[in-house]
């Protein structure tokens, strides 16, 4: 008996789509035991099919430039959205998913922006809507956590969710580049885009975080509730007193439970060298989960690149073809759902390291100390850098983090150079 | 309408026993949201029901003396096997799997023994049967080698998947315990039995490394198949040299393609300390993956303990309550199959790290080297610790290791003290 196909159309045909008829060429064996079904791709939407005509001859597809050719096309089974940005590529999955196809994407700042309403679709069309490759490429950290974690209370998620700025950030750490310089690097080696807003403001980071948010609690956040920094401002000078205290710089995502309610933020923070996050260098993502059952663990692996990201695609493409092989219909990618609750600032807890500049010296360390201790935050290690001085806290909450930088705004002698979050 | 509910008894209510129903009852409503059941335990299988009373009295489940009232028992859905050990295991799950109950076992040694043949009962029948909790306790890393990796070309799979032997490994690495001090504190914490044989002899990794080479190969091997090395001959000496050389040994179980055949062993190595391996300490776990496609990627979690076993059982649980909820019948955990091909001497290649003592000091330098070049191995690196000398190479084939070592054996004034694999 010949095996049944699952035939596919891919939007958009860049560095992810260019991936994807190469895993399922170079793979066919192995999917084709594990599916009992044939994947093909039998059609491309491109906007200028001269441009790809020699990919689409060597992977056998046709080539369309027309939305209609694929969602009008009853033979085609999936979509796999791959053309990036959000209103356009929320248009196009709209229709396919109108027309009953199921939908792959890689789109995070879709998904994060307009998820529930393209699941709510899904779910009423009965078809699947897979997004594996949205978050961290080649790591499967979102189907890890609607299947493998589904039985466990999260409490803490912790991303190096973002290639170009771990990267700026390793050669900082590891070269003492400036800023700057790590930068250009990072451009030059084609991790950084010429405008590399996206990526060095935290944005990028923060649609992941809603998506892991929402995979970890159930909860749909928008970018709004989430406190984005970036690692532009970073000074050399923090990160060479981190290394020497024993930590590094990351830039963290951290969406973690307080209570009924999370505190989701993207931001640089100390992270210590003893800490599995520590070790993750150069342009690799990791996600570093705390649980009630299974306590500490991490998913480690490339965050980009065409091979993962669309190998993370194909995962989708086999999961879909094993429900259609076994005519399950529309299961959602994440079946867990809460009503959002976000913690307070009472509630919210950090280790948090200060930097000062002290402008009277010595004397006004101890008017300092009492600074913090109106403030009811404990001081767990404090550090001359005549006239500097850095400071590392126990836990205290949001609030009493405020009313000190308040106090300290209001007294003269102090300056606060900068202050950052300590995850030991 | 009420929610359809998923029976369970469980055989065996010890560490793991203990942890399900804790779970179950904990994650109840999550649980319920992403099953759309309830799951709950209705007996369990003790061999003295006067000592279980509290607990069972506690989660409302009946005690039963004898496997039939399980498995005769028309409302049971799913059976636990947790009593561990071969032979009686193998028995209760058959003729679980015979009455077309799901089977959810954590039982390693059994799984590496009589795996197919209880996979090909449980397809027969129609029915799940998962093992999740076997390799690697809170790690989801066979569900994720059979779902997220299904669509990479994996060939290489390096584990730490024995928590006593990494903790002792820590204790020696960073404290310079020796063996000794380091087996009686892993004794002392409850990580270690008091006859170690399993953990130190390296069997309980090679039966883990059983389970991995099939989900990562789709390979049936057995322990014979398996090169096994424990570190009971590790030497403090080699520990700190290694140290030195920026290297830590880890008790490293790995399964490798050359080709199209695979080499699987459990040995002492020496790992980086830039590889993400290095970092795994005391009593954690962590699979690395070098694949195709995704490139390298790591999966890191607690290898053992009450919580995080049962966690993984649970899973498991979830997976088949889902399965049940949308009528698919008995998928295998594992669908990805090919015939056994073990690599061959001239196949495999290693870097090594070779100690020997040189018995007449410096002019035997030369001679050691011309031996080297005669086996055709590229020597990376010579220390001098006189009168003993230690070389890293280069990657050379198993077979030129053997050659090179039957030349050394009958040459005189040389003595191999230690040679061990290199993962850099």
């Amino acid at each position: 008996m010949s095996k049944r196909t699952l035939k596919v159309a891919v939007l958009g045909l860049g560095t992810v789509g260019f991936g994807v008829p190469a895993i399922l060429q170079e793979q066919k064996d192995k999917i084709e035991q594990t599916t009992e079904m044939k994947i093909v791709i039998a059609k491309a939407l491109v906007r200028d099919v001269e441009v790809k005509k020699a990919l689409a001859q060597k992977y056998h597809f046709q080539l369309v430039p027309d939305i209609k050719d694929i969602v009008q096309d009853p033979e085609i089974d999936v979509v796999v959205e791959l053309i990036g940005g959000i209103e356009q590529a929320r248009v196009f999955i709209k229709e396919a998913l109108n027309a009953c196809k199921h939908v792959v994407s890689a789109n995070k700042d879709l998904i994060a922006t307009y998820g529930e309403e393209l699941t709510t679709l899904a779910k009423k069309q009965n078809v699947n809507f897979y997004y594996e490759a949205a978050v961290a490429g080649g790591i499967p950290i979102l189907r890890t956590l609607s299947s493998s974690l589904s039985a466990d209370g999260i409490y803490e998620v912790l991303g190096i969710v973002n290639g170009t700025t771990n990267h700026m950030l390793t050669q900082m750490m590891q070269k003492g580049a400036t800023y700057d310089e790590a930068l250009t690097s990072a451009q030059k080696l084609g991790f950084a885009e010429a405008n590399p807003t996206n990526d060095v403001d935290g944005i990028d980071a923060a649609y992941k975080m809603v998506i892991l948010s929402d995979f970890a609690y159930g909860m749909k956040i928008s970018l709004d509730d989430i406190k984005i920094q970036g690692i532009r401002m970073l000074q050399s000078q923090d990160v060479k007193i981190a290394d020497s205290l024993d930590y590094v710089f990351k830039l963290i995502g951290y969406s973690r439970k307080f209570d009924e309610g999370i505190d989701v933020a993207v931001a640089p923070a100390l992270v210590h060298k003893n800490h599995q996050l520590a070790n993750v260098n150069n342009e690799m993502n990791a996600v570093f989960v705390k649980s009630a059952e299974i306590g500490e663990s991490m998913y480690y692996g490339p965050g980009a690149g065409s091979l993962p990201t669309a190998a993370s695609v194909v995962a989708d493409l086999i999961a879909i073809a094993q429900n259609v092989q076994h005519e399950v219909l529309g299961i959602p990618f994440n079946t867990y759902k809460k009503a959002k609750k976000l913690a307070t600032d009472s509630q919210i807890r950090n280790q948090y390291y200060f930097h000062f500049e002290v402008l009277d010296g010595k004397k006004q360390f101890e008017q300092l100390k009492s600074l913090f201790a109106k403030a009811q935050i404990k001081i767990k290690q404090m550090i001359d850098y005549d006239p500097q001085v850095v400071v590392l806290t126990y836990a205290a909450s949001a609030k009493r983090k405020k009313q000190f930088l308040k106090s300290i705004e209001s007294t003269p002698g102090f300056e606060l150079i900068s202050v950052y979050n300590i995850f030991d």
